[in-house]
């Protein structure tokens, strides 16, 4: 492909808008590190069956060239097509395309998928509005080998092109769940035996003191029935847990902080007012993943 | 002042150039929270007769009714002059100005008034290039209660507009140390006493297994010669530590992680391939905060 205006390149451009991703449930994922992981979860799938995740991949030869895994990954879906640099910068949102475009199939799963197995821990984010900000936590997630990571209504757009760069291939590993309303979802996940924390600053509890009656715990066990220093509320971090992340301006609302079982702070130690979100839900998240992680049986 | 083309506001406006504010040795606070903090630091020094932060500040009268906190210390500097939003959308570097700036001077200090005192956490950018990674890293660094913030030469300007945005306001609380030479620093680091950990994903040490080991003789302090795991290498995550972060796109460089004591990777328990460097950065910074806290005489 050599023409920057043929019609297929100004469709692939258009996923850019929300609303053509909406109408098409089609995103675009850019880069080598982006469109690795979206063919590779695409195999997975298609090895075991299940629907495809790549519908298209457009690259250049010289991209191709130097990326042989990439490649032959791409060549597995039947749906490579070269394209010259031209086309891939006319079709990608970022100012320097870097070789290669999927359009990919929307991801996001339903919240009784979720919660079927049985989650440990999953990341919320409550009208978090900023990409970057949505990209960062779930790749934090990730990371921190949460479940799920769920987005309340009128959160950003998580197949947002700048969100998709940030997630880092994070996208294409961790189940998604979209449009949830805050108190449906609260519930449910109670059901689920899934404890519910709130991030906030403002919060009566500290994650350190959750983190050393998680630690205390641990080292006794097997022996005496454990001590729960009352800093911590009774709150089990080992348990399952659903942390919820505000919004980067107004923090969580008070509607979404009731939702919770307890509100927890990130200690602050020095002179900063208060950590940004992105921050936050990853020392949040791997507190949790630690406490669980630890006190798991070994092997 | 109404007239957006004045000579002063275009001088203003040129701080947005790294060239300028080396020449001035000065550089621009905007908005009400790092304004707020620029000028209650510089409240703090013309109280212990040091030398002043700020030089100018411009707000608009309708600012200054909503923010009487701000309008009070602005006052107090002798230099506040009120600017239509014109001049301040000219003067100031993001798209929608919130309506106040502040013209500061360069903050940093030496590499020997930051050792002096033995510092317990310091954290060091090594070729960070992005400005908000720089910030978030920075803002992190003041959550965690660290000492200092040291760049390497090669680094994002910490002046950088966006940069300054980014630590909301914890430039103004953290001292920072710039155009350092690494193995220069190391030597320095080491001499002072202050141990230097690489943070680096493929690094042979666990984050993880530090912090069990910290815990372990935490909980034995007073009892018998504690065991130190073999995992942690020796390394006792509560002595003072400088923390190595790497370029986002290379991470650390060779030469870099041989300057280090030992290499420490955050553990991934997920499917992602690295975290991001303000991500690692806040992990690793947190991890020292809690292990040097926890295991400080009570009180």
């Amino acid at each position: 492909m050599t023409n920057p205006r043929a019609d297929r390149v100004r469709e692939v451009a258009r996923l850019a808008q929300r609303s053509a991703r909406a109408r098409r449930r089609q995103f675009l994922a850019e880069g080598p590190q982006a469109v690795r992981e979206a063919l590779r979860l695409d195999a997975d799938r298609r090895d075991r069956g299940a629907a495809a995740v790549v519908d298209d991949v457009y690259a250049s030869a010289e991209f191709l060239a130097r990326h042989p895994e990439i490649a032959d990954l791409a060549e597995r879906t039947g749906r490579l097509r070269l394209a010259d640099d031209a086309v891939l910068a006319a079709m990608a949102d970022t100012v320097s395309p870097q070789g290669i475009v999927a359009v990919c199939r929307l991801l996001d799963v339903s919240l009784e998928e979720v919660l079927a197995p049985g989650p440990s821990l999953v990341a919320v984010m409550c009208r978090v509005q900023d990409p970057g900000n949505a990209g960062t936590i779930l790749r934090a997630a990730d990371s921190a080998g949460a479940d799920a990571v769920v987005l309340t209504a009128g959160s950003v757009d998580v197949y947002n092109p700048k969100a998709v760069r940030s997630t880092a291939g994070s996208l294409f590993h961790v189940p998604v769940v979209l449009g949830q309303d805050p108190s449906v979802l609260a519930e449910r996940l109670r059901a689920a035996g899934v404890g519910i924390l709130a991030a906030d600053g403002t919060g009566p509890l500290d994650l350190d003191e959750l983190q050393d009656a998680s630690a205390a715990r641990r080292s006794r066990v097997g022996g005496a029935a454990p001590d729960v220093p009352e800093a911590s509320a009774g709150y089990r971090l080992e348990e399952p847990t659903a942390w919820l992340f505000g919004n980067e301006a107004q923090g969580l609302s008070d509607e979404e902080k009731e939702l919770a079982d307890h509100r927890v702070a990130v200690p602050l130690y020095g002179a900063a007012e208060s950590l940004n979100v992105g921050t936050a839900a990853t020392v949040c998240l791997y507190a949790s993943a630690r406490s669980q992680r630890r006190s798991a049986p070994a092997g």
